[in-house]
């Protein structure tokens, strides 16, 4: 299809369209002619993927980028693609360490070794998580990693069931869609559910009083 | 203490303090004399956790004037909070509604029903999980909100054992700023170690031969 179809198709403007193939998101399209090129299915999807992260993910155009290269590298194994996710999505490792994150990392580090969890060294999570720990000091809780045990044993039940159903059949460019759809999407549907959930069991407890 | 004093103890810019009295995250100090005013401790505290906010929690201005705005209603009750910090984190009720996320709207309201979870109608975390629902039909998946279900349960236990460990001694003021960080910094948290969860179960997979 030409491209002024694509773009009815994907409801994505024609020079978004030109912005994304310069920008790497989405795939050129063949060339059949001088300044004319066909597009398939395939890009109709990429499309589609990418709506999600923007929308759902609120990931950046640079992190759309670094999600489909992963996706569309062939020789990367399937395992190795949360990794890659991950860090396309969480803080750059480049930016500085205050000196009260890199003492939480050390702590987190720790933390995680005690859990007995094999997580890549550079695996941005980890300074988030480092973050949060010294946001809390900084706020004044005198608090060590283990305040975030109940969190590591939900999200331990939540990759082991994820796991149980592993990708759908299909092809690899299918399977792997999924693994990033599954970190992005599935992680906006249980930060909605945590705050559901706080709000339901902090009303159930004012009603019984206990809040009061 | 007189505002560069507030900037040396905050490490806050005095242009930036001034930005947020302007912006009504920061209380104005009392005046003194003309051009002179006086800040004191809350000053300092509220410029604490304002960074976490935007720095952990990656909050706008926006969002941190009317997260403040709810810690200083002293008329708000206390389980109320829950619902006006995550309106304040959640999507714009005022934006539009495309129509797959208004039907998928209806199938969450229901999930919620079936859960027995109490939330108010407008809670933007019921917003955020319908954007998700129809993020995966969009994409293909023919799923209904019961592919929420082992994030609903992970979400229930934290919530759960959030609320027994209960706000803080002290003041409203602490243990409201405890809700809010509780919400912010945790959810942070939740995220990195899903992320570092997956990691680990992938990579465990992968090493018995089953991910091939």
């Amino acid at each position: 299809m030409r491209i002024s179809e694509l773009s009815r198709r994907s409801g994505v403007p024609v020079a978004t369209l030109k912005f994304y193939i310069r920008e790497g998101v989405l795939p050129a399209g063949v060339a059949t002619a001088p300044n004319q090129a066909e597009y398939g299915e395939e890009h109709v999807r990429r499309l589609r993927l990418a709506r999600v992260l923007r929308e759902v993910g609120r990931l950046s155009v640079d992190q759309i980028r670094a999600v489909v290269a992963a996706i569309d590298d062939e020789r990367l194994p399937m395992h190795e693609l949360f990794g890659v996710v991950t860090r396309a999505l969480g803080p750059s490792a480049d930016d500085p360490l205050p000196d009260d994150v890199a003492a939480a990392t050390d702590d987190v580090d720790a933390f995680l070794r005690d859990l007995g969890w094999t997580v890549g060294a550079g695996a941005p999570a980890r300074r988030s998580l480092a973050e949060a720990l010294a946001a809390l000091r900084r706020l004044g809780r005198d608090v060590g990693p283990e305040v975030f045990v109940p969190y590591a044993k939900a999200a331990d039940a939540i990759a082991r069931s994820e796991m149980d159903q592993g990708p759908p059949a299909g092809s690899r460019a299918e399977a792997v869609e999924w693994v990033v759809v599954g970190t992005v999407v599935f992680e906006t549907a249980l930060t909605a559910l945590r705050r559901l959930a706080e709000e339901h069991h902090s009303a159930v407890r004012s009603t019984r009083g206990r809040d009061r």
